[in-house]
Order: C-alpha cells, then structure tokens, then sequence
C-alpha cells in the first residue's frame, strides 16, 4: 500500500489551496463552485482520503496558510533576493507570504508582528534588528505561532539560518592581508546586531594574526548601514589614510565608492574597497566590488522550507542550518602600492 | 456638531484594527483581551459611535483589512521603491499589503490572484505583464473587489495612476538631439506593454521631428527587460555603430553600460546611454545614469491612497491620476564628437 493521502495531497492535485479543501470537506464549501466541489468529492472518494489528526487540527488551528516575514527594507537588494527565495518555497506549498518592511522601527516592527498573529499565519520568518526573543515571545505570548530568526537579530538562538560571520571576517581581513595593506579602516554600523559583531570580531582577529595594528581610535567609522551611509562617510575613510576599508556591507561599500570616486580618490589604486554579501548589483558597479559570498537566495529558500517543516511536524526542538561564506575577488581591491 | 465618528475613528483611537473594533461591537471578540473589549466600548461610549451603513457593510463583507499588490519582480529597484510607496500608504491606515511577485508567469499571476481572493482582500493593485482586464474580470467574477492597474499592462483601460509615457519618449529623444547625435539604437523588451510602446513611440515621433532616422531593422535591439537582458545586448548595440542608445528602462541601460565598459567602449565619450525610470542604482553606477524620472514612490502612494478610497467609497467611476516625468541628466550622455 501507498503513502497516505493527506488533504495537502488533495489540494495539489485540485490545483487550489488546503483552505479550499478542508471547507469543502467541512460542509462549509458554499462559496466555491459547484465544479470545485465536485473535484474535491471526486478526489477525496478517488484516493481514499480519510482526514487524520493533522488535517484536523489543521482545521481547528483555522491555518490561514500565510507565513509572515518580517525585513528591515524590501527595496535593498539584500532582502529582495531574501524574499524572492522564501516566495519560491511559499508558492511552492500554497502558501502565502505576508511580507513586511518595518525599516528598523521597533514600534511599527511590534504592531506588524501583532497584526500577522491577528491574521492567524501558521509560522513567522525574523529579520528585525530591534527585537530580541524575549519582545517576539512576549507577542506571540499563548499562540503556538512557530517562527525562524534570520540575519540581523541581537541574540544567536532559536531554530534558524545562519552563515559563518565570524569566517566571513576572518576571509575578508585575509584577503587584504595577502594584498601586503596595513593600513586599514572598518566602516561599520552605529548598531551592532550579533551577526556584525561576529562579522567584525573575526575581521579584527585575523588582522591580529597578521600583526596588523588596526587604530581603533581613528579607523573604525560609524554610519549608517545603507548606500547613503556609506558614500556620507567618504570624508572620514579618505582623512583616515588608510589605503584600504573594509565595509560592513555592500550597500555601504558602493556608497563608499561613489563617495570615493566624487572626491577624485581612485578604486583599487588609492584605496581598496571591500563589501560584504554579494548582492547582485556589485558585478554593475565600476570597479566590481570585491566581497564576501552569502548565499542570499538559498538563505530564503532554507529559512522558508525550515519554517514549513516547523509548521507540519509541530517540531519542538531548535534547529540550525548553516550555509557557506566565501570570498569573491573583483576589481575593487588591488596590491598595496 | 463634528463630523461623525466611524469605526474607523474608533480603531485608530484604539491602536487597533477595524476588523477588532467591528467583532468586539458585534459581540465576537472573545479572542481579545478583556483590556482591549473595555477599551473599545468605552470609547464608543465617550463618542457616541453609531454604526453606519458603511461599517456594516464593512462588516457583512467581512473586511481583511487587506490590499494584494502584483507586481513582476520584488526584488527590481523599481518595485521594490513602488511596493515601499504602497507600505506607507497601507500602514498608515492599519490595512496589510499582501505582495506577490510573479516573475512575468502567467499561470502564476492568475494562481496568486486567485489565492489573494480566497482571502476576501478588500482590493487589487495589479502591475501584470500578462494579465489583460478580461482576465482580472474574469477571476474577480461576482465578488466586488475594486483594483487598481499599473505600469506594465497591455490595457490602459480602468482606474489607474500613470505617467505620461509618450511625454517621456519625446524627451529622451530630445536631449540626444540637441546632443547632435544622428546614428541612435534603442534597446526596448521583447513584448511590448502599454506603457512602452507610448515610451518608445513617443521617442520615435520625437527623432522624426528632428529629422533623425532610425534604422528600424538594425538599430532597434530587442532584449530581456533586465540587467542581464542590457549586459547580453552590448555587442550588438556596438555591431550597429551608433553614437547614442536609449534603453527601454533603468535595469536595461545599467546591464548595458556594463556590457560596453567590458568591451572597452567609453560611456559617453563614445557611446551615449539614455536610461528610463530614476531607480536609486542611477547615482551609484560610474559614470552616473542620465535617465526619465518616473516619480516611483509617489506613483505607489498614489496607487494606494486611490485604492483605499475606491474601497471606502463604493465609486463606480474610472479615475486617473496623472505624475510627472522629467529629464534628469547626469553623466552617462555627451554631445557627439
């Protein structure tokens, strides 16, 4: 005998949602059309189904088959991409992702969480910079609301995905290392969330191990986490005198560079620029950004499928998936003259 | 005597929604904290809120208090800035934006419309590229959920926000011109949209004007609307020996100078490049973007502050409302040598 036949099979095959099908099954199916209806009686008598617990508690937890995420900025190609894979995994299952952009505003961040609860979502993805575990379990309080913590959060723990921040660093002070610089500035965000201070830690310690001395007095610069940020600080890296910078991520790098090259100093040549996360747009600036890899689109598509499993098997136990980091090597650095 | 109090004034007093204040009047607010059910009857009390017919009919149609935005890609500068118009407009009124990016599928935008419907959405913000209005219709059916249509569909037929298009071509056209270039490709997408096909005649009528010939068979290049599409399409814009292109949008032009840079072509001293749209990549790019500016976020917040009012107010009436387009010129254009 086969695997059982689950209502998510019957949905599938009837090309509409689980909603759909558990109402239909329910005598609550009045507002469908007659040839849903019938399809769905057809399958049901077709396969055998019988619903089970999962299907019923389904039914009874009233799943609105919608997942929430949470971003800080949906335009920033870094959580774009992010998206663009939790919705390949969500479309996949029939799912709805709820997506939200709370621009680092820990109020509108707490009333969008309460909104999506009051929408019954079956699962929640967290990429706040302002919230920490205890405000998100405060909110979610009764409901048994399972949720995946994501990139920028104040505290490493609960089931999530993750990328090694700390190597990501070690890599990306290496790399200059190699390039013979010694005289090096971080641009960095005024707020460290864990995953910069991870990010930066191993950047200071592999700089250590290559007898670096880095003036933490005069280069480490702080500014905002954006192209705005980074092109603002500009001034700052050049008074510096450095003859590399280290960015906390890309947006901020190819607004260093814009920054840069508006006052006349040339990339690689004067400064060495280096980003981190590999969005997509830095194969389009000039020079091509040299960066650390996240695998931004698999991160989505891991966080999502993560967060479905939570979902279907009512799993307790905390999970992490980690993902790789690497350095691609682009135009924007260069050997110290 | 003020103006009467809704159940709108009610929620917004509140701090909660409109779907909140109406179960709680209505004797269904169990799942609300016994705080939250005084509150609100208290403030019915200190305002003497009656409840109306629209209130009524907000509850009868049971409101999600929520608006579907379909647009082609997420994670494009553009829509992402678009989507970011909408957030503004939908969380000031308490209303969740469910965004879905179909990726230019068809089968996918009719799936999505479908599910966003099965949900009761209060209404519809559609920038398809394949969906005509018969096909909303036809999936919209009986249910009364008012939509607005954007940018990249077939039909400029129904209530709409828009810029002017054809204005637009005629101005790229004009500032090659008075730029002394003669020899002009245009690079435009595959199928051609409503809004690119004004676009491009727009620039055609305008070369004419000035007596400029374009050589339809090979000056006019077709690519993918994207990066990719105006990177892949460098070769055969130099192939056609001209002293300026005009790319269909922002992302095409991008990909393009790209394409050229690696071919050792110079923007502007040998090619000119003339983008469409002032995506926030402009500024970022060496040399910066010369381009039409659409005014992106505002057409977002246009989009939904006109949707929003459709719902509230039951009009049956096609509006439209226009925004500016500009020359916005930077470094990617030069007079011809």
């Amino acid at each position: 005998m086969g695997k059982k036949v689950t209502i998510r099979d019957i949905a599938r095959l009837a090309g509409v949602s689980v909603t759909t099908v558990s109402q239909i099954l329910n005598g609550k199916g009045e507002r469908f059309s007659q040839k849903t209806r019938d399809k769905i009686f057809k399958l049901r008598d077709e396969y055998g189904y019988v619903p089970d617990f999962n299907a019923r508690s389904l039914i009874l937890r009233q799943s609105s088959s919608m997942i929430g995420v949470l971003v800080p900025n949906i335009s920033s190609p870094f959580f774009g991409t992010f998206v663009e894979g939790v919705q390949h995994v969500a479309q996949h299952e029939r799912m709805i992702p709820l997506i939200f952009s709370a621009d680092r505003n820990a109020e509108l961040e707490q009333n969008y969480l309460s909104q999506m609860l009051e929408r019954s979502i079956d699962g929640l993805i967290i990429a706040s910079a302002t919230m920490t575990t205890d405000t998100i379990n405060r909110i979610i309080g009764a409901r048994d609301v399972p949720y995946i913590l994501f990139d920028q959060n104040y505290a490493q723990e609960g089931t999530r995905v993750l990328t090694d921040d700390y190597r990501g660093g070690e890599l990306a002070a290496q790399h200059l290392a190699d390039l013979g610089h010694k005289k090096i500035a971080i641009l960095e965000p005024n707020e460290l969330s864990e995953n910069f201070t991870q990010r930066l830690t191993g950047f200071q310690d592999c700089l250590r191990k290559n007898h670096i001395e880095l003036d933490v007095a005069h280069n480490v610069i702080k500014a905002p986490l954006s192209r705005r940020g980074g092109y603002d600080a500009a001034a700052a890296v050049i008074k510096a005198g450095v003859t590399a910078a280290f960015a906390g991520n890309d947006d901020m790098a190819i607004g260093l560079m814009r920054g840069l090259r508006e006052r006349g100093v040339k990339v690689p040549d004067q400064i060495s620029i280096m980003g981190y996360d590999d969005i997509y747009l830095d194969e389009y600036v000039s020079p091509q950004l040299t960066t650390i890899r996240q695998p931004i689109m698999d991160l989505g598509i891991g966080a999502a499928k993560m967060l479905l499993n939570k979902i279907h098997s009512d799993q307790e136990q905390e999970q992490i998936q980690r993902f790789p980091v690497e350095l691609v090597q682009r135009q924007s650095t260069a050997r110290v003259r």
